[in-house]
C-alpha cells in the first residue's frame, strides 16, 4: 500500500504554524506511510521548515493566502475563504488529491468544510464528529460531539453503525459494546428521541447493543460506543475535560500546600504521569468526522507537536484499514 | 422561631434504617432546631433508637407497614402503596404536619409523590430538582436534575428564577450570576431549546443572566445558577459523580503502584482529604425539589448518618429563610 496522502491545516490551531509543523516534520522522520501536504503561507512554512532536516520528498507546500480564525462565521468562512489554507486543503480531499485532511482550526468550519465541501457519503444522512475519551478500561468512543444538534433517531442508528464499524477496525475491539445514552437503565426511561431510537437499536442485527448507559457509567468503560445526540454529547466531552482539568489542577494545589505534601507529590510523580497524559487528552489522535467521503480529523485547538504526530498515523491506519469505504458500504446497502 | 418539623423516611436508602437514624439522632444531639419524625416500621425503629441517648422529645415515630423499593415503578408505587414510609411522609408535609420530607429512597418515586402529593405552589408549572454541586470556587446549583425531560422554554426561565431565590437565601450569594448549558458561548448556537430559551432569560428582569456557559467551565464556578434541561442535567450531575470518583480512584491505584509512590501517597493523604470529600459529595446536603407547596429533600441512595445530618441543617435553613414562600410569591406574581 503506497503513502497516504494527508494535509495538514498548517495555519489552524493556538500554536500553528510553528508545532503544527513541528509535528508533521516528527511523524514523517518517525516513519509514517505519508506524504504531508501543509496547506498555508508558502513563506511561513518555509521558514519553519527550514528548521529541520527530513525527507523533502515526503512534505510539500500548498500555498494559500487566507486564513479562516475562531471568529469567522463557519459556513460562511467555507464559502467566502477559498483560498484558506482549510477551505484548499478540503478541496484537495474532495478532489482525490489528498485522502485525508488534519486541522487544529476553527471547530465550526472544520464540520461546516466537511460537509459541504467533502461531502457525505451516499446514504449517510449527517455526518457524526466521534471524539475517543479515556476510560478506566482504555477509550471509549463518543458519537456524536458535532455541531448538528436535534437528532432523530434514524440518525443515531446510523452513528450506533459507523461507531461500530469504526472501533471494530481501528480500535481492534470484536464486537463493540454500543449503548445509548440515558437518564436511567431501564427501556422505558430517557426522553423522547431515546425512547424511540431504542428499539431501533436493539432490532439492529449490525450492532452489538448492549442497551442504555448512565452518564455515571461512561468513566468505567462500560460501553465501547457510547450514542447520543451532539448537543449531549459535546456536554459530555467539555465536561470531561474540564473537571478531569479542574481535579488534576486541584490536586496539584492540595500538593503544594504544604512541606510535607510538597515531599508526598515529588515521590507520586512518575505514577501520575501515566494519568495525567491520558487525561490532558494529548496522545489518542484527534477526533474523525465519520461517514464524508473522505477523512476530515479535527484536533483540539490547542494542539501542539504530539497531537498532530498522532493524528497523522491514526489517519495513516484510517485509511490503510478502509473504515470510511465500509461506512459507505453499509450505509448504501440500507438504502437499497 | 419553634422547631422545623422533618420527616425523615427510615426505611429508604441503601443504609437504611440504621444509618439513615443514626443521622437524625446526630443532627438532635448537635442542636438542630428541629423535630424529627422518622417514618417506617416501628418496631425496627424503636429498635435503632434504643442505641442511642437523646432528648426523647425531639424525635417521634410514624408507624408505617410498606416500602418503596427501587423496583417499584414509581407513580404506581406511589399510588398503590398509601402505608409506605414515604407516602406517609408525604402526606404528612402535605396536610401541614410536617414543614419537610428527607428520603434516601428510590428517586423516582420521590419526584413523583413530590409532584403528585405535595403538589406544585400556585404558578409553579414544573418542579426542579436542584443539587448543588462542588467547583473550583465553592458550589453551583445545578437545575434542573429531575425526571421531567423535554422541558419547554418557560419551563426553563422558571427554573432560573427559582435557583437565584435558592442560591441568594441559603447560599447567600448576591445576585448570583445565571448560565444556560450550550455548547458554544455565543447567542446563536444551541439546540431549539436552548435559541428559544436564551432571550427569554436575557429579557427577565428578576435574574442576573451571564449569558452561555460551556460544560468545560462549570467546574470552574463560572456560574452560580446553572440552568438546563433535566435530561442533559442529569447527564451532568451522573458524570461529575462518575468522573470524579473514577479519577481518584486511578490516582489511589497510581499511588499504591510502587514503594516510593505509598510513601508519597501517606504524605499528601492530609491534603487530599478535604478535595475527596468534597467531590464525595457526603456534606454538602440533599438535592430540593424546588416550588413545591411543601418541602422535599433527596439524598443519595446511598447515604449515611452524615449526608442525613447534613440535610436536616439544610432543611431548617430552608424553612427559616422561606424559600419556598419566596418562590411561590414571585412565581404566582407572573401569573397574575
Amino acid at each position: 500500500m503506497g503513502d497516504t496522502r494527508i494535509v495538514v491545516d498548517a495555519m489552524g490551531g493556538d500554536y500553528a504554524p510553528e508545532w503544527i509543523i513541528r509535528g508533521a516534520v516528527e511523524a514523517v522522520n518517525e516513519g509514517a506511510k505519508a506524504h504531508i501536504i501543509l496547506t498555508g503561507k508558502e513563506a511561513v512554512i518555509k521558514g519553519e521548515l527550514a528548521k529541520y532536516t527530513y525527507d523533502t520528498s515526503k512534505i510539500e507546500i500548498k500555498n494559500c493566502t487566507e486564513e479562516i480564525t475562531c471568529h469567522d462565521a463557519p459556513v460562511q468562512a467555507i464559502r467566502s475563504k477559498k483560498d484558506s489554507s482549510l477551505t484548499v486543503g478540503m478541496n484537495m480531499v474532495k478532489s482525490g488529491e489528498a485522502d485525508a485532511i488534519i486541522s487544529a482550526g476553527s471547530s465550526g468550519a472544520i464540520l461546516a468544510g466537511g460537509q459541504l465541501i467533502v461531502g457525505r457519503s451516499k446514504g449517510v444522512k449527517r455526518s457524526p464528529l466521534a471524539p475517543l475519551i479515556p476510560t478506566t478500561k482504555g477509550y471509549s468512543l463518543l458519537i456524536d460531539c458535532g455541531a448538528n444538534v436535534d437528532a432523530r433517531p434514524e440518525h443515531l442508528l446510523q452513528f450506533a453503525k459507523m461507531g461500530s464499524i469504526y472501533m471494530e477496525n481501528i480500535e481492534k475491539i470484536e464486537k463493540p459494546r454500543v449503548a445509548i445514552v440515558n437518564i436511567g437503565d431501564e427501556e422505558e426511561k430517557g426522553n423522547a428521541l431515546v425512547k424511540e431510537t431504542y428499539p431501533l437499536l436493539k432490532e439492529c442485527k449490525d450492532i452489538n447493543f448492549v442497551g442504555s448507559i448512565e452518564a455515571r457509567e461512561i468513566p468505567n468503560g462500560a460501553a465501547d460506543v457510547i450514542v447520543c445526540e451532539a448537543f449531549v454529547g459535546n456536554v459530555i466531552l467539555k465536561l470531561y475535560e474540564g473537571l478531569a482539568k479542574m481535579l488534576l489542577g486541584e490536586i496539584k494545589k492540595a500538593v503544594m500546600s504544604s512541606f510535607k505534601s510538597k515531599i508526598g507529590g515529588a515521590l507520586i510523580k512518575d505514577s501520575l504521569g501515566e494519568l495525567k497524559e491520558r487525561f490532558n487528552a494529548k496522545t489518542k489522535g484527534g477526533a474523525p468526522l465519520l461517514g464524508l467521503k473522505g477523512l476530515v480529523v479535527k484536533i483540539h485547538g490547542n494542539s501542539h507537536n504530539e497531537e498532530v504526530k498522532s493524528a497523522i498515523f491514526q489517519c495513516i491506519n484510517f485509511s490503510e484499514t478502509g473504515v470510511n469505504a465500509k461506512i459507505a458500504e453499509k450505509l448504501s446497502e440500507e438504502q437499497a
